[in-house]
């Protein structure tokens, strides 16, 4: 069974939902589909720090009520080095700028009943997903369900579905080229019911490793530590992952941790990758179907609702102005953002990280830089303006 | 034969000419000892972009007259990569700072002639220099000249020598602690008298290869390209080095290339290296005796000077007001500086060069970089304060 739609979107995540949103509010029909359960999607526990343009983007989708009415603005964060902590004035080294933490899981759950209450088709648990013909003017998507073959025909097919998704993957290998760097260590992160140490986040950089402070709100929090790569879950109770994380902080942070119970602990491994070009024809790339970049900093999510916003606008180009402009546009316009994201968040992380198979000379530099950063306004402000979100072109 | 001094100088290039000068204005004795004659001194092509602070300094030693007469001033630079020169501004970013060209050699004969002027004692190929008891009250240095061995007593040692010289490698390998970064290239520079390629230093990236457009006065050029370390001087021709100089800039700039015939050509290696800490009992190591910086950003001359400054304040305030506090403090607030501009230059090179044993994404990210940076101000800042010199502690 054919159905017709315009645009076939691959992937009900963030960027998969939102794209849906945005363009349903252009007057464009979509479809999603997505593998997985919903309950698997909203399962699986990512950052929450949205920047700025994200909120508005999000807002602009119609779907900003509870982002608005429940997420903490954030002004600021603290680094924590050598026992001292250094706070990062995001709004007055920006001129004003700030950043919303709201979690990932509470923003698809927007998404997905916004999406609900449109009555907009998503088909979860599609099995055998497939792409067909997206160097052609007519691409298709097809897939199986309740064990019944199917089809979408379409004029555009959106591959938002993540790193390991269908849509990378159905591209030849030729015409696709690939970066990536993988990182010697990963977080493990645990969610709690505890507050948060700190009104605003804290990076550490330990000699241990890293940490991080981070929450949901104002009673849940979200924290982690470096951990090795091979580790696994089982080897860090909850007793060793907070007497972990104080180690790391400076003295007085660390009196604040408060120990509680994990609601969900797992180990992420880092890596930054990026696929060039995000264009196959009619088949678009958009968020971690092209790029991931380490956790620190926060601009996955990010970046992904960049490359929706820049995605869905070529969209809406094509459909209401008749303009191949914005789609022609979108691969370059898209990269130009995301390498300079992927540098942020490969700096960022080497500020902050232990790097066990590098020598004293680059821990040296390590500390230099976080002395340097922290006693000069202009780094701070390079900082700042990374970690805000640089502007969209 | 024994002579007594109060600072006995190891080495007679700018950092222990420098000391010497300063120290004896503030009339405290000393004496230089120098391995090689002054001619090779002399002979020895170094870097010609000096801080203000390092200007203030010279001037402060009484050795600024043709400096400030002949020195060029200047108040910015360019980088050129993918075709197109981006000036940064560092008088604008940095409210009103600059950086004057004027040559080692030159600032070097200077030193030597104020020197000479003074009557001051310099002991030039001065054979199986050691040092001795410098863990002692009583230090002393032991030398041979024509034939005879000497010996001088004093308070204490300032070991100005350089990577290769004598004072670092009179301190037990327990003491000291050494951080090195050999980079996988080198730098063949050209001096010649032809006109600059611009008013302005000219910093390419390029997919051959890093090159430099500097100079020493309006009619005199010195220009570099990366070349590979194993290179020799001889697979360079004149022809070649200009055609490749031509090659890498941006072809606006490379049309203002005027070949000549090299004066000086050669060929040096690049490496970041220090050494902790600065202070063993009564010997002290400042300059390139102590740390070596990659060319790129021309902190070396700089950063020695900054040594200098330091060391010769302590040694004033020991002698004028019995005070041990700057002696003492030398190596931790020297090590501050001298790791914040290994950063930098390490940074700078990094930003520059190809790097054979690096990958695309490395590749992706220097772009990213480059791209980032001629368009946010916060970054030009950052690389413009960095460039004319952090302020002195």
């Amino acid at each position: 069974m054919t159905t017709r739609t315009q645009v076939a979107i691959v992937g009900a995540g963030p960027s998969g939902l939102l794209m849906g949103a945005l363009l349903h509010r252009a007057g464009i029909d979509n479809i999603i589909i997505e593998q997985r359960s919903a309950d698997y999607v909203l399962s699986r526990i990512r950052a929450g720090l949205l920047e700025q343009t994200t909120v508005d983007l999000v807002t602009q989708a119609g779907v900003g009520g509870n982002m608005l009415a429940h997420g903490l603005e954030h002004h600021g964060f603290e680094i924590s080095f050598n026992g001292q902590r250094h706070r990062i004035d995001l709004q007055g080294l920006t001129g004003g700028k700030s950043v919303m933490v709201y979690g990932q899981t509470e923003l698809t759950r927007d998404l997905m009943a916004a999406r609900s209450a449109a009555l907009l088709p998503t088909v979860y648990e599609a099995a055998e997903v497939a792409l067909h013909d997206f160097d052609s003017t007519a691409p298709r998507l097809s897939y199986r369900k309740d064990g019944a073959l199917h089809e979408i025909a379409c004029d555009f097919i959106a591959g938002c579905d993540g790193f390991h998704g269908i849509s990378r993957a159905s591209v030849p290998a030729t015409a696709i080229q690939t970066f990536e760097r993988v990182y010697p260590f990963g977080w493990l992160g645990v969610l709690a019911d505890t507050p948060p140490v700190s009104e605003e986040l804290i990076y550490a950089q330990h000699e241990r490793g890293f940490a991080l402070c981070s929450m949901r709100s104002k009673t849940r929090s979200r924290c982690y530590v470096q951990c090795s790569a091979s580790d696994t879950v089982d080897q860090w109770s909850d007793a060793r992952f907070w007497d972990e994380l104080r180690l790391r902080l400076d003295p007085e942070a660390a009196d604040r941790v408060r120990a509680a119970s994990s609601i969900e602990k797992s180990i992420a491994p880092l890596r930054s990758f990026v696929a060039e070009p995000l264009r196959f024809g009619r088949l678009f790339l958009a968020g971690d179907a092209a790029h991931i970049v380490p956790p620190t900093g926060a601009k996955g999510l990010n970046l992904a609702a960049a490359d929706v916003r820049y995605l869905s606008q070529g969209l809406i180009e094509h459909y209401q102005e008749q303009s191949a402009a914005g789609l022609d546009a979108y691969s370059a316009k898209a990269l130009r953002r995301i390498w300079k994201a992927e540098r942020f968040s490969w700096s960022m992380t080497r500020l902050l990280h232990q790097f066990p198979d590098e020598g004293g000379f680059e821990a040296r530099l390590q500390q230099a830089e976080l002395n340097y950063l922290v006693g000069s306004t202009a780094a701070m402000t390079v900082m700042a303006e990374n970690y805000v979100g640089l502007p969209l072109e």
